[in-house]
């Protein structure tokens, strides 16, 4: 029977492609460390809670309403005042199906088409289709070594105010940015806040590589230094595992059981709730201390890797957490073109355009670091420097050779 | 620090109400029989997969790609093939976060404002704000003892044809219909799927209750008789357990791509998936054969504590499977008074006008029957007679008593 079912899609909704696997050097997405993967707590917490609590599987929400497993927000509770300063009591936390949901969640309830929304230019890549599908308009405010320009950010709100524009809310990554992987200092924070007060403007902040810091050292968060206007979205996808999808959002009630009115499926996942819970009140510190000296280990064997095969030829600032490494590129390199050759030859690099819209973004590239082990680092570097070489002539020299087109 | 964020939420969103946990007698919502709940071979199934491939939740989607994990796709496939004569491949099934998820996507891949949709005018509650949500309007068409009237159906298509209105879809519940709990015979379903064939139009199938029938036949669901243009939503919430929030939709590839391009959360929880897909391997089919029997003691105890507590004054049929039983009240009841002024007192019931765009509506109560205990089913629903006495007047008689105001 003859019938064009896709006809009667949304013409904007592209057709997604087959999945055929992970490629073989796969430095893009938010994958983790499989051998960190804590596999024996985990059977052990899925153990111990599924035979003391199992049968509350058989309602919606277990006996924890729709804002998710309780135990589970107790812990964050605690876990956020103890590393971020936060004061958020369990029932101003609604767990969600990973951050991403936190983000939609957040955004469906908050934005109208036309609304403006400020954002650092270099940014989470996954946040501007979110917001171009929102309908909003984008003010990017550009970032340094330590996060947001403040002043850059100052000027912007005045601009906006004198045309009358007020904007819904400041969407940023102040702890362990993505891409740059930077720590906004404490005294940065505050201006930002100060400023925020001033103008009236809520935050909206995401925090979701914040438990990957190599010193474990980690400011107040902003949702700590101005809890009355700030939401914020983390993550157990970075410091655990990314395919278990549990996230969470934590904001004033007020705000939060409007954005709760906007998430219509039942609940998220009960089970990763309570094994998540489970695990984490015995394990979660000494695990994420364990998997951060995995996660630097990589970044090594990565910086080691662009010495090696890129040479002085490129540029980067060794990040003090998270997965990804954001490098500057040799003058003449387009990465989004160098990321489309490398992606037919097994090479996967997230290209700057899709990770920042400043001017020089098309330089640029982001490197995760988290899934390759370090002998496939070194290989796929090399690799990629090869493939860079044979595009764009450069680097002529590295892996202690000098390249001839 | 004085800041009005609830100020920047979108006007239209309600503030959710503070959780306080289950009513006593809770008669509505789909939650199921705790009792029920296969917690030892769902602890098994944990320790088994997390054992065998635990270290795979470090990367997103597993190894299995955004469709989701692969062995409860292939599951699926032959459940479906087996169950409802449906021959879909695993490639053409994406695993959701419940079937809330699925409807979700189905909406957004395929409604814009102003489009026109054809649905049961007795109906799952949750369609009629998603399909507002959507900018949708809604043509109703009547339900009988077999489902959706085929008549009504032929001649709305024609006025549709007539005025130049080409609907989206049809969305229908076939098998153990909400709420009504009736199943369509197949030469019904043969006329429907004729009528869609004649006039173009895509079928979306909800199948969510499709394996709770008390004799176990199943006739071929509508995504069967016409793959071509059948999105089939599925869901294990009501076979293994609610809290999990595994669903699936199912479709030919042409739409499931686009659908899947609506799906921005970066996949489904992995951990429900393959705990789900390790158990039903081994257990599916007795796990339902003995919860339908569950179930359907329940219903009889339900219609006993009905004719015990309303004796004639209630109209019903007893359904051939599902947890709900849709029961017409006497004449001069108002079931959305009767559940508000119930559910101060403790005892939960879903008002008809929340599941039926019918004249009739709000003679109409859906009970739940699948959580309760049988003593409490007893005892909610003699609290249910009272209160409708006192609120009412009627049943006088029930509970071997005439009931005086």
């Amino acid at each position: 029977m003859n019938f064009d079912i896709a006809a009667f899609a949304r013409p904007e909704l592209a057709e997604s492609p087959r999945w055929n696997g992970f490629p073989p050097f796969n430095f893009v997405g938010g994958h983790n460390d499989e051998a960190s993967v804590p596999v024996e707590a985990l059977r052990a917490a899925a153990d111990a809670v599924l035979g003391r609590e199992g049968r509350t599987l058989g309602t919606y929400f277990l006996q924890s309403g729709p804002l998710g497993y309780r135990p589970l927000r107790e812990f964050l509770a605690a876990k956020l005042k103890r590393a971020a300063g936060m004061s958020a009591d369990p029932d101003e936390i609604l767990l969600t199906s990973g951050s991403l949901q936190g983000l939609d969640l957040v955004n469906a309830a908050m934005l109208t088409p036309g609304d403006t929304v400020i954002v650092e230019e270099s940014n989470y890549g996954g946040i501007f289709p979110r917001l171009q599908r929102a309908g909003a308009r984008m003010v990017t405010i550009p970032v340094d070594e330590q996060g947001m320009d403040v002043d850059a950010f100052a000027a912007a709100l005045a601009r906006l105010k004198a045309d009358g524009v007020r904007p819904k809310f400041l969407y940023i990554i102040p702890t362990v940015h993505n891409p740059t992987g930077t720590i906004m200092p404490l005294d940065r924070r505050e201006r930002i806040v100060a400023l925020c007060r001033e103008h009236g403007l809520p935050i909206f902040e995401d925090e979701c590589y914040s438990d990957l810091i190599w010193s474990g050292e980690r400011p107040p968060a902003l949702a700590a230094l101005a809890p009355e206007r700030t939401v914020h979205v983390g993550s157990f996808s970075k410091s655990i595992a990314p395919a278990l999808r549990v996230g969470y959002i934590v904001a004033p009630w007020a705000i939060l059981s409007r954005i709760l009115s906007a998430k219509h499926d039942a609940g998220s996942g009960a089970l990763e709730q309570m094994v998540l819970a489970e695990f984490c009140a015995a394990h979660f510190d000494t695990h994420v201390a364990k998997l951060n000296r995995a996660l630097e280990a990589k970044l090594d064997a990565l910086i080691a890797a662009l010495d090696e095969h890129f040479g002085a030829s490129v540029e980067f600032s060794r990040p003090p957490g998270g997965i990804f490494l954001w490098v500057k590129l040799p003058e003449g390199v387009d990465s989004t073109r160098l990321a489309e050759v490398a992606a037919e030859k097994g090479v996967a690099v997230n290209p700057g355009r899709e990770w920042s819209k400043g001017g020089d973004a098309g330089r640029w590239i982001r490197i995760c670091f988290a899934n390759p082990g370090p002998e496939t680092i070194r290989e796929g570097i090399g690799r990629l420097a090869d493939i860079c070489h044979a595009e764009f002539g450069t680097p002529e020299i590295g892996g202690n050779r000098r390249r001839t087109s």
